[in-house]
């Protein structure tokens, strides 16, 4: 565990990103719900501000809620923390406002810091790091969850003025071969991580390969042409029943002649060059299937990002809050984009590691029973935290979900 | 038609009126919806500037629209002039902001007066005052909606710091005699009145007694008692069904205990003798049968009306914003409390009269095109602004709706 | 009340004219339900039946049902007669077999036949004459829903081999004045009618005038080519949320082209002479306004039907199940086809008629519960047995309905 | 492949056990369809003709298919062999009828007897014994759905009369030490195998020890007992929704008094040493997380049964149609009930192996486009033909699917 000195600046640090992300949002735009599947921004600051207030300030008896009532509202799903108001209906919780939940944050950090300045034993400062990962993926949320409200707005309003992200070249497509045969994967018994990535384990890996890079805008472009949106024969049976239902003939936020898409930053021309984003798992495995490949295992993954720095990726601390073509002057034969731009679909559906254990008490709910129906992703994304993002990191989705900033990355038995 | 000056008076005090009924609104109180039949006060606020702006201002070809692409989010319904925004998405349109909203007002407003102030032609004043009734319309919707959702919300917030309503108590029920034979109803060729109010008809009634006052709650509550909503005979065949489905037993906004209600000066003690509100068709309905009697027609209803003060009732100028039982120094034979308090539903199902003629160009979608599926209710409700009822007055609404103030007179042959 | 004698022999006929109807089709056509409004031939087989048994064999306490355990099943919607099976299930109803149908006709009309030929009091034939009207009913219900089921089979199949009705030419068309000022309509107290026809009462005409002829394909034709399914002014709101949520843009049963349409006896060549069938009342209501007419209220309709013979029709007894043009000999000033073709949507909503009063019991449910929400239709069609239709009959059926034989004849004021 | 000779008489065989399946259906019972996951039996019975006649008799250019109208109808989800009838509407075709369907059989059955009998090339043998898999397949689907269907009647009909199972008693359960470390799984390239069973790969075997019988009726009443269906933390969150949802608080066909259940043999007392049936995997998950165990993987499955007969299990051929508890005498460490009784519920997502290739052409849709979102079933049930189910045998459903007869097994980690 870190020390507790650390551990009260990198709070302070976590919250504050929190609400320096809501800078350019007016309170209305912090109160909608565009679907079940995204909250409210105002939503996202009292539902980890609860997190802090709930798990760690209520372990000490002595601690009055600041808003006992509150909890219900700010609940997500931790269903032996108690009931909890029905997440479709996020979006009429007009009250508190907004000013109301910031006052709460700032009564929940103060109630923190006094906690973290008079040192917390282990277990609780593991919490805290917990509620600080959490928090960060929140961040995230509230990134692509403003997207997609902003999107559903004729008026498509920008969410920040954003500089234009730099228009690199992408490179020639390759396959990189990967190891084989056993590996291990997951995180290490130390540090950080969730309990989803545990226990470390071994894994056997089949002879493949990778692509260096991520499928681009212009080959999406290719597939779509080809009519891959019209051929059955390329789509898992659930896929093709979506594709027709939903009327998908592109990526979400495509404006319909292909050549521009609504970004973080407003509606901008479409880079040829940048990852295609906002793919579903369906269509990221009917693409691989017309390019005559297929998704990367989440392990075949894991071991390739296993020694590469995170921190080269493009991700949100970098600003663009858009993906982009990776710059020109990488070795050769790294992979590229591993890290940030898109989080990168698997073929690995979600489910537990052999030996997994969920955390003890409620934060056992965080994972675990989510591993039904959902598909790995990895890497992050440019709207990624960070330092909220390593090898072993498993994200997942539903297979028809678009709203994240999702991608491909091809591989292929070899 | 009225005097120009009157009208430059007349439309500021309307619409200052409107922004009133928001001084105790937050930025998020105004943007969200809580269903598809109700709208969000922010969109109220822009949707009746935007009629002053459409049909108004914009008739004069050198007007350019403050806002052109707003026209798309704030037309309600009128296909004729334009598309328009779906429905039920309002409560995502978060930008334009309040503030852009008001500002938006404040430019119409400009702009009208000034135009008012030099003078307009009697096409452009009779719109004019169409869309100061159709703004008090949305002033009473606004009211209606933003209860409909505080009571969404758990922690059950006011509108306002409201007054106790007067507990006078609710007389005897007595039956009144009505007129017979040949009338005529219908709004008179001259002064104001709705195009489905008119022509001025004759009808044929039958022998009849109107009940003097409103069903009180004490009276709804005996019927509750008495398995009212267990019992299928007393159900039109689809309220049954709605029963069934949507588990009612009790009216809107009734707490389990049927001991308090939820009001827009929050939860209160409910009052025995206060008229039943946010009961639906189907409820009031059932009720009568019940009672052994029915629900009065609209030309009976409007016949016992017609020379009566509307200004007496209990309407949203008296400021409590709540049904309550009439004041007993009434004359005794008089019928009690037909304007004000609650709506009155009626046996009549929403058509036009005979020889009606919808209003000319775009305004003939105003009312027309509803005439289907609705049932007419009379006499307006403690939340309509005190000048915009009158006898002929026709609302409407689908017979499964509860979140207007709407309650039952009972009526029968005689 | 009829006769004893008289009512057994009634009773044979209409009860084998039921079977009759079920000659052409095999044991899997009558289980199959193709909608919630539709019911299975074999259901409709059952239903009448049960009719009998429940509301007069079983009068007699000594009666022991054939198999009570059906009356759940067959039980439609009386809900003071017992619980009943959901009607959307009836499709599932795979047994009893139609063999076991039969059996329980015959043995409940073994009964029914010793029970009539022994004499039954004044009350027990006035329920087997509704008996036999409701059975009529069901005649006309068992056809369309046979007709339904087979349109939803890529088959086609036909009902029957029918004859080709004969190919007249519609008259030029021409509007007949009506009386007015005060009329009496309804049924007399006397001789058979529903208890939703009575009393006979006083209405109040206003002057008015009645077109001479149904709408035919031709005319109706002639509205689609002129774009009256995509001019959203022509309709009623819901219809036109209708016609775009279901896509509509020709009357049921017709092919794309125009030219042909899915009749009991096959897909056929359209009639252009033929009234319109299969019209919803929106459709029939926007087809008015696009014509610069209105549809007829029950009231006028009924006047100008009152001393016309029913028998005239094109009724289910001249055996061609489908509406024609009618021959041209007949009077110059006469109205043509009020009975029989196509029932005749009327602008009334239907509700009760001022001092209805439903039957005592459970047949009470039979016609009240439904006053909500449907339209009045008039005059019977090709399917209806010709002894079952009369000038005051009222059917009434939802604004979107369009699988009876329902279409369309113009009024206007005059 | 197998010799000329065997496929014919093999054909006879299985096409011969479909109809026999269906000698105490009436034509009424064949037609109807309960939900969308069943099929009619008469649809099982045409579309297993179908295939034989698309994909073995149409190889031959001269042939005339008998119907070729009904391909449209009886193509189930082979988009490349043509468009289809949508499937939640298979129950409205009514035409053709069932001796119509009987006498496709028949003709169908002579052309490939013929066929057969003047001897195929090896491509064609290999897709007419896919073909008799696949009537298999069907046979065990005709069942359960037709147990659907009748459950859906109130009169609750039996099938068919079926002896009384045996009795036995349920062993106290113990749990066996599995194999571990890198095993082979998956069909071998020689014999019939299913393109998903293949290739046969190398898995890696974490230490692991399965339950040695199924889990029992007695079993499933503690955990519903111990308030099982009413603790989420049990429950995958997607379960716990459904669970709210679906009412769900008992195995699908029990009666709520947990006394007795619903069978192929009608309504019968539940026996609490049979194994537990019709649970989904959502039940089965939870009740393993309740019992401190988890489900076994497929691999881990697989590995135990791979030197099993499968022909000693109690499967469709043994006629009781129902599980029952394993007979005492059998060996105290070998695992028990593995093959037969009922479908076992595993933790493995369903996808492709390692190196998959689905079949060529249009059969290359009959598995792998079914990879999302399914959970893999093992061992058959006592509906599976004794001939149809291997080791590697992998059944597949969604895990809120309820009417197959689905299981559980205990496996833990060791
Ligand atoms: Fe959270
Ligand atoms: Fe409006
Ligand atoms: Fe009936
Ligand atoms: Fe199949």
């Amino acid at each position: 565990m870190e020390p507790i000195e650390a551990l009260d600046a990198r709070y302070a640090r976590v919250r504050d990103a929190t609400m320096a992300l809501c800078a350019t949002l007016t309170p209305e735009d912090t109160v909608a719900q565009s679907m079940p599947d995204a909250s409210p921004a105002k939503w996202h600051l009292a539902h980890t501000t609860w997190f802090f207030e709930k798990f760690v300030l209520c372990r000490d008896p002595g601690y009055a809620p600041m808003h006992a009532d509150w909890h219900y509202l700010f609940n997500s799903y931790y269903q032996s923390a108690g009931p909890m108001h029905a997440r479709p209906q996020r979006g009429l919780i007009t009250r508190p406002s907004l000013l109301e939940v910031v006052d709460f944050r700032r009564h929940v950090d103060a109630c923190m810091r006094e906690r973290l300045q008079a040192g917390v034993d282990e277990d609780t400062a593991a919490i805290v790091v917990i509620g600080l990962h959490h928090e960060q993926q929140h961040q995230e949320l509230l990134l692509t969850d403003i997207k997609h409200l902003f999107a559903c707005n004729p008026l498509l309003p920008a969410y920040a003025e954003l500089p234009e992200p730099p228009r690199g070249r992408a490179r020639p497509q390759r396959f990189l071969r990967g190891r084989e045969g056993l590996v291990e994967t997951g995180a290490p018994a130390h540090g950080f991580a969730y309990d989803n990535e545990r226990p470390r384990h071994r894994e056997l890996l089949h002879p493949h390969a990778i692509a260096q890079r991520p499928v681009s805008n212009a080959e999406f472009i290719e597939f779509i042409r080809d009519g891959g949106y019209r051929t059955p024969t390329l789509w898992m049976s659930e896929g093709w029943d979506t594709v027709q239902r939903e009327g998908w003939n592109r990526p979400l936020y495509w404006s319909e002649d292909l050549d521009s898409a609504f970004t973080l930053g407003g509606l901008r021309a479409l880079d040829p060059h940048a990852p295609v984003a906002h793919v579903s798992y369906f269509e990221a495995d009917a693409f691989a299937r017309w390019a005559g490949a297929r998704l990367p295992t989440e392990a075949e993954w894991e071991v390739l990002a296993a020694d590469r720095d995170p921190g080269q990726g493009n991700l949100r601390d970098r600003g663009l809050l858009q993906p982009c073509a990776a710059p020109d002057d990488a070795d050769e034969d790294a992979p590229l984009q591993l890290f940030g731009d898109v989080w990168e679909w698997t073929s690995s559906p979600y489910v537990s590691y052999p030996g997994f254990r969920p955390l003890p008490g409620t934060l056992g709910e965080y994972n675990g029973k989510f591993m039904c129906g959902q598909w790995v992703l990895r890497g992050g994304s440019c709207v990624t935290p960070g330092d909220h993002i390593r090898a072993s990191y498993r994200n997942f989705f539903y297979p028809a979900s678009r709203w994240q900033f999702s991608g491909i990355r091809l591989g292929r038995d070899a």
